[in-house]
């Protein structure tokens, strides 16, 4: 449990542990329906901090508890600010501000992370799962932007969405607010995979354990550079990934890691 | 039926009507195949301009009459033009141009505009489609981007075609000229719903309903903010969905939007 | 065969076979996994750039002998450099170098190259399928980026896989390393057909040969065309393919094509 979560008496926002270097966060204000409230997105913000500096943390889970995995901000908190002299311009340009900030904290992560969704992640719960570099779920799993039944367009979310999907689903998502289920969203390229309930932590935490095994230093350089290059013009992008590629292979654990798969031998990573 | 595309005799090239916010407009040239002459892309630049402008028009479906939706530019237009002095060019150019120019109209128009296709839709006929905000189908559409048999390779269309599908999805579309059926085309990303034939108009008109029961302002702020971020990097794309974000949340609609979802009624737009 | 490659003394490192204007051109080292060792690189390298000259020359088949299409990268060729007194850092630099020219020589390539993917294609060998305009496969093919197994992530890989597979799957293959079938990499868009191992040769020649009777002068301006307003923003691309199309309208091939498509005649091409 960390110690940055505890805003709330009686259970923290924010459950977390640690094993075989695979870090669980899960958001448990399921009676709230882990909505992104200020406080919840801090806590968010300060574990990823947490989780991005410890060295025995190589991948992060981020799983919700309850029938919601997230249902995007939090509407009340929204509409208390309406009372502000300034009706709430302030603090919706915080709230907005903040918000992207933990997005692009995720996508920015030296380390991989993995969304977990068992329930309906909504608006920017959507978002928080298409910043993930990795997403798995239960087919119990739905995901809708549904912003626009309440006169408030999914802007923010269609950032994350739209760098998954395709133009016309994110548009569908979007404009209709309809739900869709998780086998649209794995067509969609939304999350990756869909796995059952029953086998859900034991396969997740296997899969999670796999990428944590490998070399930390060539995972955070490999994340970096992919969202990166992501961005450039085909050119830019292989004379980036050709520096990459020269600066990854001068590293111990690239010299570690051909050696020992020529040598057929299991590599001892240097940060490991 | 609209006055602005009068300029045939018989029956005007395009069909008009508006139920329930929805604006139907059909290329009814089905002898001509729908083909994109002069005057049909005057004619639905027309016809858009009003959708955009009349407040009764809050969604816009774009269909087509007989067995072939559009079957692009018109050739025989094109090659009576090799007669001009300069062979051609300034027509060319200025065809180019008007079909560059409604294509981006679509895209910039502030109300969602839905392709319903139940034929043959053929290079700047599936250009059309792929420049749509949605896409509707029956399992009779199919798709091409035949211009390489003729020498004409599909330039134009495929601006909007690589937009839509991946890019080795494009380029068999482009380098072979076959077509696709609806299937296929749902799989590119080219086309959202395959519906059948014969519940068709109702399925579609309940579906584009939905979408015109929605706030008109949030609606043109969400889609114009939709196409701006895609083209920007992740940050300044944060930037600029955050800032539409918080001008969306001060306009009325967004306050009565949520004030009705938390009081578990329905909303009363502004503009409606 | 390829006098170029004739660097191996008992059989060339590329076999090449030219049959109605469709150019095969065979990785033959199954012994080596066909990896991109420099002298390979070299070899197709030399190869691409006669196949672009030789008139005779209309769409290129890159495939390969044995079981693995091709590995990658020369890991003993990397791992004799570490000798070097830079510790092989300018040797890593020229291979990287190297080896994303050839990624890019085949997309700036004036004819199509398309991919025939019988067996396993990892790391550059993936990168080398991903940045063919188009790709066929058996169901025996399978694809994957395993550099992170190794400490070496994939980063120049993942230029071309990003550019056809969205983020998550393939962030998906760069962090876990694991392999996916050629029915996921249909999905993916990192091939465009799965076709039987025993119909192979013949369906892909066939396959080839229909786009080897286009214009060849309409496939150049058309392929150029598509991954440069890929990179464009809207508004740019509309105007570039625009003057594209215009030029293309005026060549000689376009006018033949158009005559012969409204005389319901086969088009005689200027340079057939």
């Amino acid at each position: 449990m960390s110690d940055l979560a505890q805003t709330n008496v009686s259970k923290p926002l924010l459950g977390t542990l640690l094993h075989e270097g695979v870090y669980r966060i899960v958001m448990q204000r399921p009676e709230k329906m882990n909505a992104l409230s200020r406080d919840m997105m801090s806590a968010l913000s300060a574990e990823l901090s947490h989780a991005a500096e410890d060295p025995e943390v190589r991948v992060i889970l981020l799983g919700a508890e309850g029938k919601v995995f997230c249902a995007g901000h939090d509407l009340k908190e929204l509409t208390l600010a309406r009372g502000d002299t300034d009706g709430g311009k302030a603090t919706y340009q915080a709230i907005m501000r903040q918000c992207s900030d933990l997005m692009q904290q995720i996508v920015r992560l030296p380390k991989p992370v993995i969304a977990v969704v068992t329930g309906v992640a909504t608006a920017a719960g959507c978002q928080l799962v298409a910043s993930c570099d990795l997403a798995m779920a239960t087919d119990t799993a739905t995901f809708c932007t549904p912003g626009v039944n309440i006169g408030l367009f999914c802007s923010t979310p269609m950032v994350a969405l739209s760098r998954n999907a395709s133009p016309k689903q994110a548009m569908e998502m979007l404009l209709t607010g309809e739900s869709i289920d998780a086998s649209t969203a794995k067509d969609f390229g939304l999350i990756n995979r869909i796995i059952p309930r029953d086998y859900l932590d034991q396969v997740v935490q296997k899969y999670a354990e796999a990428i944590a095994s490998k070399s930390a230093h060539t995972l955070k350089v490999g994340k970096e550079a992919f969202y990166r290059q992501l961005e450039m013009p085909l050119d830019q992008a292989y004379d980036f990934a050709a520096d990459v590629m020269v600066e990854n292979m001068m590293a111990k654990d690239a010299e570690e890691g051909i050696s020992a798969f020529l040598q057929k031998r299991k590599p001892e990573w240097s940060d490991s």
